[in-house]
């Protein structure tokens, strides 16, 4: 819809900031005169990658602490890309750290937002396959278990009370379509 | 996988705050003695609900600024459960306000989390139909231009580059194997 005219952005002040966060107040004015003042996380730049990793028709997930929640959350590999970085080189090495496997083909699904209202970030999510083991030290404060899943069961995945992130489940259905494509689902 | 063991909440302290967000700074020690300190914002225990709008087998979709994107996004209509308020009547009301309709049936379909590392943020997906005109005045600064989508061809929105946001992808999908189900498509 290119008739729909953007707002102004009258003004982008830093409110409050943490090691992690910075919060911005934006002031703007509607193309109908109406104004508003919003809050947002200040625009990182940086973009992420989810890997859905499949191996011998099953999928890989990971079970890990997050503190968001105070939970365990069952989900696919993912991480911020570094600079420079492209996205399949990001996603191998976060492959790597977090499932002690490179992969030797990447196939792009879809980026993906969150929120957009607030944020900005970006998620790219990729399959992984030709699976081949290799680690890399990561981050984590405790090795990650790992969940075989098998891929004819695959949409069962959503009955699992800790499978419940929105780009995690997007990336579940979108894998399906794309193995769907491949004849192969 | 009932043996992981949480991590002990050593502290937890607010280190920024605005008016919206307030973020905390929270030291864990993992079963192995690993220690970390990781920056979440600060659960809020109030969660949101996605209408997915189906009358006349089409899906309605809003258009809708968003700032953290500075961009117009193609999404469902969603909000805040206000106190008080049960899934189906916060539904109705953010449809009121976003769409100019009421909802006689409501479906739950799933609640969704969102990057549950940082956020506790949950969101409630439901079909809405049985629509009837009636409008509330919600808090959008200028009207939300509304889209309707066949739903013969609703993968077809995921071509949109719009309509990109995890938990909208996720409602989509959801509603196409609730759909099915039912044999309506």
């Amino acid at each position: 819809m290119t008739n729909l005219q953007k707002p102004k952005l009258l003004s982008v002040d830093t409110v409050a900031r943490s090691q992690l966060f910075t919060i911005e107040s934006v002031s703007l004015e509607f193309s109908n005169g109406a104004r508003r003042v919003y809050e947002r996380m200040r625009p990182s730049g940086r973009e992420a990658v989810m890997i859905v990793p499949i191996v011998d028709d099953h999928l890989i997930l990971i079970r890990e602490y997050t503190v968001g929640t105070e939970s365990y959350e069952l989900g696919f590999p993912k991480g911020l890309m570094d600079a420079g970085e492209t996205v399949n080189e990001a996603a191998n090495r976060e492959l790597k750290e977090e499932v002690g496997f490179g992969a030797q083909r990447f196939t792009f699904l879809k980026k993906v937002g969150m929120a957009p209202s607030y944020f900005s970030s970006q998620m790219n999510i990729v399959i992984g396959e030709g699976l081949y083991p290799e680690s890399l030290q990561g981050d984590e404060p405790e090795p990650l278990p790992q969940l075989r899943w098998p891929l004819e069961n695959m949409m069962a995945l959503l009955e699992d009370a800790d499978f419940s992130e929105g780009r995690n489940i997007s990336a579940l259905f979108l894998a399906r379509e794309w193995l769907r494509q491949q004849g192969r689902l």
